[in-house]
């Protein structure tokens, strides 16, 4: 399918650039840039695919290696001034919502149940920035306070539930990674955060 | 095996909700508590059945999901005060030893030899927990000090000895997870702690 | 074929003791240091097969968790001095470079085209220390500034070449097991490092 095929490798670039402008913001040297990067744009899809028993889709699409060393070890070389990181910051949400369906578009052609193919569907968008941050020490993104899990499943929600209604599928990926794109622009913009526990 | 769906459910939830009271602690919003409770709840299991190379077991039986979702939901809601958490202490203790003895039946069942079975065992009892803990950014149960991994390779050791030596799995089953529930129990109440490395 | 086994089980070996002098340092106990180990041991190749879609290794082969316990227990009992360090990091280096050349080798069987055999080769020698570290709660190699993981690609690189330009596979893992280790040699002993990002 062509749709989820742009959409994956739009998610995968952009996935391998953000996360190499932040190891060149550590300094970090070109290698392990190059591999934090790789492993924040193919390590939810890695993680999709072991999940669901199907083959690992870089190993016989190696391109997607390819995107991700080449879009890491470009945005290395030449770094990304403040305009440049606010074009990722939206790509990156377009990137999640975008995984988050493609998730789940694939879940449910192996034919599981509806909620499993959203769980999928958040494993993909969010196990990548995930594995990223443990490997490299940082805080992962689930105790930050911002919108991030929520985007994925809400895209997800969204594709899964159209489907289920009948609409066919690319009309209900799009609108799946429109709704999620849009919610993790205003949660960034407006700083939307979810609220903590009640106290008791 | 009913004993063994029994066990397994028991474990799911108990972890869900542990997991829960920590999110809670730390003031995590409910989204995160939820996935840091399903990933504490599923992930042992999860990666034992990557490893046998079977069906991931939440895949077709997403109950489990509808358990960790729920039980980690209404934790965050209601909280845990002293005697709560009195309480989940010693579930946790029976969820500990439940994995373990069902992740060792399961390896069994799939033909591997006893050693393997109990690394099955002790893999599925602490690998949602250390993930959780990994993902959260806590510091990993395999460098606190108290009793934690012996708990759950006592447990299948002598699930998997007690097999062997002809009894039936059933009896098998409960006399692990007596023995490791039993021990940890006592590993908490009376503080053990394993040695440190000699000097030398 | 004789000399993988022979590079794999001295991978495993040394991989376990480096693992638990570290451990030992840390005052950790015996079972938390056998399991670091193990994890240290077969991770690197365990994701490597998952990710192949080949049986786990260490299923069929339980010798190699022997292995990784016996050298745990033996190291953590009778530690490590200034001199068995300095040979542990020589192994070592034998080890990351074995590593990646067997990974390599199990990826081209496995038919996946040359890049993707090198990303096998680094996988197979980086994540069993990337996993040992995570859990332990440790710095994980990819952001210390000592070349690593470049040993690793260089090592499955210098086979991959090695066997498309034709020649047979033993001379090629000879070659590429050595090329890596005199590198990570020279790269201790000289204190190589890696180039910053360029300032832009």
């Amino acid at each position: 399918m062509v749709l989820t095929a742009v959409l994956d490798y739009v998610g995968v670039a952009t996935f391998a650039m953000g996360s190499t402008v932040r190891a060149r913001d550590r300094r970090l040297d070109l290698v392990s840039a190059a591999l934090l990067g790789t492993v924040a744009g193919i390590g939810g899809g890695t993680l999709r695919d072991l999940a669901l028993d199907r083959p690992v889709f870089w190993l016989q699409a190696p391109g997607y290696l390819y995107v991700c060393v080449g879009a890491a070890t470009l945005m290395w070389f030449v770094g990304a001034g403040p305009r440049r990181r606010q074009t990722l910051l939206f790509l990156d949400a377009l990137g999640i919502s975008a995984f988050a369906v493609v998730g789940a578009l694939i879940a449910r052609d192996e034919g599981v149940v509806a909620p499993v193919a959203v769980v999928m569907g958040i494993l993909t968008a969010t196990c990548g920035g995930i594995l990223r941050d443990v490997l490299a020490g940082e805080r992962a993104v689930l105790v930050r306070k911002d919108v991030y899990v929520s985007v994925a499943m809400l895209s997800a929600l969204v594709f899964v539930v159209a489907v289920e209604l009948g609409l066919p599928q690319v009309p209900a990926a799009i609108a799946g990674a429109a709704v999620g794109t849009v919610l993790r622009v205003l949660a960034i913009t407006r700083r939307w955060q979810l609220p903590p526990p009640p106290r008791t």
